[in-house]
């Protein structure tokens, strides 16, 4: 939630004249993305989010993020269309960042995710994965098991500082993971970061998936882990086993997990909160004095990754059956 | 530049079914306004801004802004009209906090203008003074000169802490302003806080003006030395005669100087300097820790009266002329 790069008015129009949208009538920042800074742009011919790609997201990244949401709309699933200029490009540069407008989508997060909402979103993530199959680009997911450590290496010293044990349990945790993360998984085109955030309802359906910054190609299954450590959990910690089976019962609607699929489900579970928990501690620990953004909490996910470690199979979370 | 207060999904959603503007498309919080939260809303009836008024705003103002609005609107100056809902109130409550909704406005603010700028300003300033000359509400201007005093003694202990003989400076204007400030003049509805981020213009035209939370009922002169020291001076600090002049000119277009009017401009701009250091400076002072937004820097008003203690006519600040 922030905006970070002002954009000089003149810049602005400059830039959209390149475009065939029409003239600028007016752009405000809006409180969305913690990435990057968005604004929406409303121009004569329409309304439009504009983006500008801050220093965490790499350039070389962009063209594997913009491509792959022109190739998921083209395919039909809702999510924002990158508008290429005159040139044919869909990215181009503005107020010295990489700069792309996307089409406006409407619909909100929901803070208080329902049943409801968790069954839509597994059917949605199941939807993104098939769609995504013939994406013909690759992207490696830096945040998955080989890049923990480096995260753990640059916490440990400090992390009992956020709470006494916790250096231990994720040492514990990270070595456990090194050894028995899953390989040869089905896998593809993954969202990486499909919180509440980022998927957009009206009223009670689901409209469309935004913020494709995270994606890359993974293990289907571990998106999975990522969405239920993201909406199933309730404020006080506890997993709310209903959404889970809401989620899980979703995603098998419109893809079947394979039973490799379902015996990772736990470990994948541990894995993602681990992720989770790891860049939240390092944001928390690195707070530039005087920053605007206070980082998320990441003993959330350390108390969703003690539920993890007690899970046995994915009947506790929520699986219903057998594979199908 | 903020947000406060989120408005949970299924809020807003009975909110907004108070209006005729059907359903509720999306929301976003936008970087508008320091003082309240504001979201541009997209119902099906089209686009909106959903405004939250924060504790600064006393609620008992809100009747007179929100009437205002609708008063200026109504005799065709460019503003945000206030939507009325079914009951035909234009303010209700949403989250716990007075709320409103106001037509979309287009247009940007400049972050550099020109002087073209400013003489479509100061044209535009005569404009709302003319506007609203028979709105028949009242609202005492509370940061006039009898509402420094107490900023001063809130202030005063640790104004050298921001730049040493802040304080004796700070007095000396004070004590000089409580015994000459202007009585009698023309006067009536001054926005108060026209700033250039709440003057959008699209391209070079000017396309309306917002945020009348300071808006009171006051001097016409004062509110025309409160834009010479908002818009003409250079980031260095110099005071731009050409930018004055056009601003002076283009008020004069619209509406006559009195000659106590022209007589009054040094000493009102003296007023307006004091009154913006001395809200900064106490705003400044108690920036409350872990505080997301900080505050504007007094220093560029103790620089802006500094030249207006060495002006001695209103031809300092580029009046040309006589009375017309």
């Amino acid at each position: 939630m922030a905006v970070y790069t002002e954009v000089p008015d003149d810049e602005l129009s400059d830039f959209v004249a390149g475009y065939d949208i029409g003239a600028v009538l007016s752009a405000k920042g809006i409180a969305e993305g913690v990435e990057n800074s968005n604004y929406l742009l409303h121009t004569e011919g329409g309304f439009y989010i504009l983006t500008l790609y801050e220093k965490r997201v790499r350039e070389s990244d962009l063209p594997f993020f913009v491509g792959l949401m022109e190739h998921l709309a083209a395919k039909g699933l809702v999510c924002p269309q990158p508008v290429k200029n005159r040139k044919g490009d869909a990215l181009g540069r503005l107020a010295g960042r990489p700069a792309a407008i996307v089409t406006f989508l409407d619909g909100m997060g929901v803070k208080r995710p329902g049943v409801a909402h968790c069954g839509a979103v597994g059917e949605a993530l199941a939807r993104l994965h098939l769609a995504g199959a013939d994406f013909p680009m690759r992207r490696e997911n830096a945040l998955s098991v080989q890049g923990w450590r480096p995260l753990y290496e640059a916490a440990k010293d400090r992390a009992d500082t956020i709470t006494p044990g916790l250096r231990a349990a994720t040492e514990e945790a990270l070595l456990e993971l090194e050894a028995h993360w899953p390989e040869g998984l089905p896998g593809g085109v993954i969202h990486a970061d499909l919180f509440p955030d980022n998927v957009f309802f009206i009223g009670p359906r689901l409209s469309g998936l935004i913020d494709f910054y995270f994606a890359c190609t993974d293990a289907f299954a571990y998106d999975l882990a990522i969405c239920l450590n993201a909406w199933c959990f309730e404020q006080d910690g506890s997993y709310n086993l209903t959404k889970g089976q809401a989620m899980i019962a979703g995603y098998r609607r419109v893809r079947a997990l394979t039973q490799a699929e379902i015996d990772a489900l736990p470990v994948l579970c541990r894995g993602a909160a681990l992720r989770f928990m790891l860049t939240r501690l390092v944001d928390r620990l690195n707070v530039p004095p005087g920053a605007l953004v206070r980082p998320k909490d990441p003993l959330e996910y350390y108390k969703k990754l003690r539920f993890h470690r007690r899970a046995e199979s994915a009947a506790d979370y929520g699986l219903v059956g057998t594979p199908a």
